[in-house]
């Protein structure tokens, strides 16, 4: 299958960390395309970074949407653009947030998110709300780590993660640790080790699931809400994706 | 007061006619600036126009953020960049979905939303549940009448609109109808006298509720969730905005 | 505009106080007749007091329901015999809480109340829920500073409730206060400048709110819930209600 | 055990009559005072005849707080004073609303209320929210009876109620009938002879659940919200109360 | 009245205790029959023993279906087999817990539960969302006391579910609290003198509210959910059930 | 990898069937060992039956626990025993409802299941409590048709259902289909060619689920909840889980 991962923030570097975190779980057969938007901020860490990281995601979807893509992965833990993917894309789309809710909910009855800046935590309970998860979902713990600092990940950090990590469990009373954050993959295993609870990382949860449903060839309900986009004008340097979105 | 109004739709004369809407109700001391994104879809009627029209906003916002504008109004019903909004600029920034679910709420205990395509429904159901109004909103219904049909809008038009209404107040058990687009601000008085029941002009309400905002100088919290945005580096056609931000 | 203000209670100095609080915020069209109930508590602090409130209320509405009001505010924190009072009057009718709510949502994520007696809070909690802010509403904290005392408000009583606020905003990771008593007002301004962030008094949002939906013309629907109330007998100290409710 | 009836309808037929339906299924060591209050409407289908209702009950509550009786039940099905009643009494207090739902869940996953004036269905709309019975109850449905009206029931009423209970089992998917007024009570055995499915009348269910309570010595908690109200001063007709309360 | 009384838990002393404090608070007309599963757990303490309590419940349900019995009460805190209890017997079927939340919801405003082992707080979460009461129970407390040490009942024992019950107390900010094991019925009285609060032990009121219901004739609703249940083959130990079921 | 499928049905025709299509959509290097319970109902279809399916469910589960397996699936749609067989087993246990909503809310905003009994529909509607799809399951419809008849589905019955799904489909305004038992495997692929929206088995996704959580090495957290049972007595016919759970 050939899946496309999106990294809605527009770092070169992180998109490179990420196609490689996950080509790492990718079965033998799945072919990976790693894209991030041609415009935006290097890294989403608030509300103003999130409407553009959505609007790229949605660029690279329309981009995308006829090369044949058997899935899609968004690499943000705030599933930025997640509809607008789904409008615009034939095959399934999952979101790295959405896809470690699921797991967590699976492997434990409460687990707690660990993430970067505590301004983005009320970005992660919008999402907790829409996916249904008020009673799995038994805590949001920021550490205040910038996003971009993950791609060279010292031990510093990871005590630091690994310290909110266990007042999370704790104060929580939860049993798994969700990782907040795209850039968090190369983390987890160690994580897992030193925590001996499930340590669940949004994006190979994510790669996986849309293997999965792939296989099935479960793909988006082209009828109602995410039917094809309308044809109409598009303005500005967005002027030639009218076209594009109708095709 | 000066009141900015952000017009998520990129259309040129929709721009205009809300601004003529919004200077219809304002007091005689407010200043209306309305503006729209330079890029993006010239009507926001799903998913794809709903990501751009919220980086519009944002875009927008930026550009806005030191001009000293007292309060801003978003002028798309699904409140496309509300957050980010609220994020850049120091003074409170409304949405027309918002503004027009708290009125409803004062003056009836349950209200239905008539709104244009009905593929926009879930978007309005999702402002439902984010405004806490799952016990007071007890419908939305889809016309499909066209977002920028609504620019020079004839009495088949009204007459659609108002059947949907009439079917919505019986089916609903409700007691006021919510106009689901910024478009329809100019129906509102005739429906009202149409169907003798309270008809919401979220754009209308927005401006006195801004209004009254502004004159109690209320401003956004910039402690935590909408603090100012982090400075980073952004890239592509949007380059120029990291320094906008960190101003 | 003629603005009819509700003190639920018949404490004469603290309706004179709430009404110059509300004259200091009202716009200059605005005339504003503060009235209390005939019958009552003192102050509203308990459930029994509460319902004793309601019927005050109810009892003024019923009294003014003639007099052309055009929009009515209800200065308890509790809101009592707000349906009553939309039931009987023909204008808008607002309650601080719900006022102090909505506009806390606007300016931030998420806000804590502050108010008088611990043993109130249950009935914070329940408007909550009403108005719908579950999530919003991040924490309620009582000070167990009598109603009445906020009457001659000294530097002691502004200290307890900034002590409270303080511990709020940390423990509830808030970003704004609701003030939980209408006598509380005259605090606003010098708190907001103590904590630096949006203390909210929702007498002067319910007060710009009335004007607000006044100017727009906007009445309670008098369809269903709050249509006009059936005629029938009343009796005892209250036999003469049942005329006036139908006239 | 000595058994407080409060109806907060101040018609003395209806009190009468209710007494007797409390006593018919009274255990025979249970002695029933009912009274109403000494001033208010004679039957309740609003918010504004609710109002004085619920300050009807906690006159009557605190009248006899010092009497010794052993629980109190509230019999007017939108449960008014409730609240009050308990923090002014010692003993247990039950709405009817509130036994109805508790007894209904008991008996079948999923009921519907079937009551007098449409316009009421708001209030047992929020009683379902307050008691949590959102998922159980499946619809309100008002038959636009008077209550007063059910004092000399005839066929013809009884068909009314009984085609109403029939659309709402077969529209609602539910299994019992709860009866939405407490002048119902003479109807219920019939109409379950008739339906075939439990029907519900919270009256019997508050009185037996009262004699319950009462005989496992389980009180009011008197610690925190319920605790007696505050010494204060009340104004007006009800200038008495003050020292009742803090008697 | 002929009442069942089912212990899930297979411990002989155990279901002689429970039987013994149902008999101290049953009515002189209530005649008690006390049975355990032939088969399973001798104690219920995490989701494995749950489910086998429940079917040994559902077994003892079917094989008292034709004896006659006017109610059941199910001796879990988990309420295990309920629903299944409800779909075999006529009468009424009362869960322990279900009867502790309403009892606690009438006498006060917010309770705590207490319970044994810390695994089962999720079993009891899930029960407090089932019945509705999320807004009311304000806080479940493990003390990781094991199900079968509460029969011989010590002082040190005593002392920690009453040092449990301060600190629930104190941090919930509740005003009541519910026993959260059969087992703990003894305890009772003693924990309520030295809290002087609200302590709820479910059996009692379970015993209770079956008598109530009983002497109202209100019996399971056989229409739809809790319908007799279907005839059908059954394999291996449980081969004679078929039969038993159908008849 | 090695995965144990438990059907709680006992008919052992259907468990064939079950594997088969299990097996259909099974990665090559995927082993599925295929058993049902030892006791209980031939098929599941009410409350009674589910109480023993969970109970199989869980002896399986012990059985199971010390033989490899890397994952487990239940295969039927009221995911009887799901809490019991995560904590006797370590590897992780999918329900096909979980599976089916969670695909399901991938592909659609919203879906309706169609499923078999009527009676059967309030325990889906509980498992859309439990899994938080309150907002993105639109609806639950019977058919009435028996579990067991499936095994030799016909076109009349494929018919039945396709005619209950356009039904959902228009009455809902939902996207997608999920079948609400395991014996409709088979028609899975038929139904989405007729109705042209996706069409949800939840065995084929719980099965890739189980192989991609597996592949991913993630485990039951045997912190908590889900840690291993106690070590206990267990009497009659399950004298022998004792040992086995704690070995």
């Amino acid at each position: 299958m050939k899946l496309l991962l999106i990294n809605p923030n527009t770092s070169l570097p992180m998109t490179r960390s990420i196609a490689e975190a996950a080509s790492a779980v990718a079965a033998p057969g799945t072919e990976i395309v790693a894209r991030c938007p041609t415009f935006g901020p290097v890294s989403i860490e608030g509300h103003l970074d999130d409407a553009f990281g959505a609007a790229g995601v949605a660029e690279q979807a329309m981009v995308a949407a006829r090369e044949g893509f058997d899935a899609t992965v968004i690499a943000c833990f705030g599933d930025p653009g997640l509809d607008a993917a789904r409008e615009a894309l034939p095959g399934p789309v999952l979101g790295i947030a959405e896809a470690a809710f699921r797991a967590a909910s699976i492997v434990a009855t409460g687990f707690s998110v660990v993430t970067t800046m505590t301004r983005t935590c009320v970005i992660a309970e919008r999402l907790v709300s829409r996916y249904g998860c008020e009673s799995t979902c038994r805590g949001i713990h920021g550490t205040d780590i910038e996003v971009l600092s993950l791609e060279s990940c010292d031990e510093a950090t990871l005590a630091r993660i690994e310290a909110a990590s266990r007042v999370a469990l704790a104060r929580d009373r939860s049993e798994a640790i969700v990782l907040g954050c795209a850039g968090m993959a190369a983390l987890c295993e160690e994580l897992q080790r030193r925590l001996d609870v499930p340590v669940i990382d949004g994006l190979a949860v994510a790669v996986k699931l849309a293997e999965a449903l792939s296989a099935l060839r479960l793909r988006t309900a082209k009828r109602g809400d995410y039917a094809p986009p309308l044809s109409k004008r598009w303005t500005g340097w967005a002027a030639g994706f009218g076209r594009d979105v109708t095709a």
